[in-house]
C-alpha cells in the first residue's frame, strides 16, 4: 500500500532513500531550507549530489520550505539532516505535527559529543512521549551509488521487531534490501568505532601505499577489537552484531575508500599530521571525535586493546605515526 | 636459540617465510629440484619472484637439491610445495631424514580433492606415527610482502599449544608476527571457502566495477555464510575463528585484490564466462576446486547459504552471471 513518507533533510543520503521509495511507488515530501534545492528537487533532480541523473518516479516526489504541509498525513518521518541539527529541527516538527505519535527513522549514526548517548537515545529523548516508534538505517551505502540504483544492502536497527519489518518492506526492492537487527545498541556501537578505525586504516594506507599484508591485519585486528569493547560495555552482547552489514559490512566500506571522511582524514594525518589535517577539515570528523569520546572510556574499561590504543595516541598523545603499528609485539 | 630449519621448496613463499627466519638468525636450508633457483638463492636472491631484492642475513641460507644434506639435524620442517606434489614429496621426506620423529609446518590450505580431508589431515595421515608435531600457517599475507618486510600479521594454528608457541617463537619479530589460534579445522574450513567467495566477488566487481556498496554487501554476507557453514559442519563451532587473521583477515586480502588468483578468476568468468575461464588458467583455481567439493555437502547440510548456492550455480549449473545478485530476495 502507498504510504506518505516526509523526508527531513534534502542531502545526499536524503535524496538516495527517497528515490528508493518513489521506485517502490510511495509518495516523499522532502522538507528543505534552501529553495534552490528545492525547485531542483521538484524537477526531479538533485544536481548537487548527482548531476543529471533523476529520481525514480518524480511524479510522487515534492519537496517545500513548509513543513507544516510537509508533515500533514505522513505516515514515516525520515531524520536525514546531520546531526548537530537535532537541537533546531527536532522542536520545529514537533511544533508542525498534528498531535497524533510520531514513527521516525533515523540515519544519523554514532555518539552525541554533548550529552555521550547514542543518537537513537537522543532522538527518543528529544521526541518524548510524542514517539511511537524509532529506527536507525545502518550499513555500507554510498548515496551516490543508492541513487543510481545500485545494490545495496544494510541494517535496519531498533527494538521493536514489527516496526523494523514495517520499514523495511517500504524500502526492500530488487536493488536494496534492510535486513532487520534488533540490536540497536551494537550497531551504532559499530558505527561509531569503525570510524575510529577508519583513521587508523588511512594512516597507515599513507606510510605503506599499495600494501596489503597490513591493511588486511590491522581490519581485522579492528574488528576483533572493536568487538571486544563492544563485549565490555554490554553485558548480553554477543557476536551477531559484528558480522552483520552494520558490523563488518560498513567497516569493509568505510575502511578501504577515500570517498570515507575518515579514511581520508587518516590520509591527511599521515601526510600532514594530526594538526593540519584537522584545520583541513571544515566539517566534524566523526572518527576523530569518537576518538576523543573513547579516550576516557577505554581507560574505564580496563581493556586491552593495543591497535586502538595506538590510534588514539597518535592522535591526541603524539605517539608518532610511524609507531602506529607496534602494537604487533602487544599479540 | 639459533634453530635448523629445512624448507621443501624453493618458490615464493618458502622464500618470504624462510627470510623472516634467517632475519630472525635462524639456519635456513630450501630444497629444490630447480639448479637454477638453487644458484639463485645461494646468491642471496630468488629474481624469479622478488627480482634483485636479498634475503635477510643470506650467510644463513642455503639452497640444496640433496634432500638428505637439506634434513640432516633440522629442527622444523616446512613443507612449501604444492598440495599436489604431496604424494611424492612426502615419502621422501621419510626416506632422507634420520629416525627421530619429525615437526611439520604446513603452509597448503583448504581440502584434498581426492580423499576430501583438509590437508593437515592428510599430513598426519601420510606421515604417520614419524609425525612429532604438525602446525598449518594461515592469514592474509601476499609472499612478495613478506619477503620485503612488510608487516604481516597470520594464525599459527594447530592443536599443540605448545608446538605453536614455538613455531611462533621462531618467525615473530618487528614485522612478522603469527597469533597462536588451537581451531585447526575452522580456520582450514574458512581458508577454503574464502577461496569460493573471492571467485563471487570477482564476477561481480567484473559487472559492478568501482562499486562500492554491492562489495561490501558481499563480503559481510560471505563471512556470514562460511560461518554458517562452518557451525553447521562443526558441532563444537564458536564464532572466534571467523573474526582472525585467518577468517575476516584472509577474507579481506583475497576477495579484495586481483593478485588474488580465485579473484581473478572472479573477473574472467565475469567477461569470458566460466568454461573459457577454466581454459585460460592452467594452473588449479582452488576456490572453483573448492566449490565443486561443497556442491553436494551443502545440499547435504540442508542450510539456507543463498550467496555461496549463486555462486555455485553460476559456476556449475548455467546461472546467467547477471543473477548472481538476485539472492538479496532471499535474506
Amino acid at each position: 500500500m502507498q504510504k506518505r513518507i516526509t523526508f527531513i533533510g534534502t542531502g545526499a543520503w536524503a535524496s538516495g532513500l527517497a528515490t528508493v521509495l518513489t521506485k517502490n511507488n510511495h509518495f516523499v515530501t522532502m522538507w528543505g531550507i534552501d529553495q534552490k534545492e528545492i525547485d531542483d528537487i521538484n524537477n526531479g533532480l538533485n544536481t548537487k549530489y548527482f548531476g543529471n541523473s533523476k529520481f525514480n518516479n518524480p511524479n510522487l516526489l515534492q519537496a517545500t520550505n513548509d513543513l507544516k504541509k510537509a508533515l500533514e498525513g505522513t505516515d514515516l518521518i525520515v531524520l536525514a539532516v546531520p546531526s548537530a541539527a537535532f537541537d533546531s529541527v527536532i522542536p520545529k516538527i514537533l511544533e508542525n505535527s498534528d498531535s497524533k505519535k510520531l514513527n521516525i527513522l533515523n540515519v544519523a549514526k554514532g555518539i552525541d559529543s554533548k550529552t555521550k548517548k547514542f543518537f537513537s537515545e537522543v532522538i527518543k529523548k528529544e521526541f518524548g512521549n510524542r514517539l511511537e516508534n524509532c529506527a536507525t538505517l545502518i550499513g555500507p551505502s554510498f548515496a551516490v551509488e543508492v541513487f543510481q540504483n545500485v545494490m545495496t544492502m544494510a541494517n535496519i536497527v531498533g527494538i521493536n521487531q514489527i516496526f523494523l519489518e514495517w520499514v523495511a518492506a517500504l524500502f526492500n526492492n530488487n536493488k536494496f534490501k534492510l535486513v532487520i537487527n534488533t540490536n540497536e545498541q551494537g550497531a551504532e556501537l559499530f558505527a561509531a568505532l569503525k570510524n575510529v578505525l577508519a583513521i587508523g586504516l588511512g594512516i597507515n594506507q599513507y606510510s605503506n601505499p599499495n600494501l596489503k599484508n597490513p591493511q588486511a591485519a590491522l581490519l581485522s585486528i579492528g574488528v576483533k577489537e572493536i568487538n571486544k569493547i563492544y563485549k565490555a560495555l554490554f553485558e548480553k552482547a554477543d557476536d551477531e552484531i559484528a558480522f552483520d552489514l552494520a558490523g563488518i559490512g560498513d567497516i569493509f566500506l568505510t575502511c578501504s575508500s577515500e570517498k570515507s571522511r575518515n579514511f581520508s582524514f587518516g590520509l591527511q594525518v599521515g601526510e600532514y599530521g594530526v594538526r593540519k589535517a584537522l584545520e583541513m577539515n571544515t566539517k566534524t570528523v566523526e572518527g576523530y571525535r569518537t576518538a576523543n569520546i573513547f579516550k576516557s572510556i577505554l581507560k574505564d574499561l580496563k581493556i586491552h586493546v593495543p591497535f586502538f590504543e595506538n590510534i588514539i595516541d597518535v592522535l591526541f598523545n603524539n605517539k608518532p605515526q610511524s609507531e602506529l603499528l607496534d602494537f604487533i609485539n602487544k599479540y
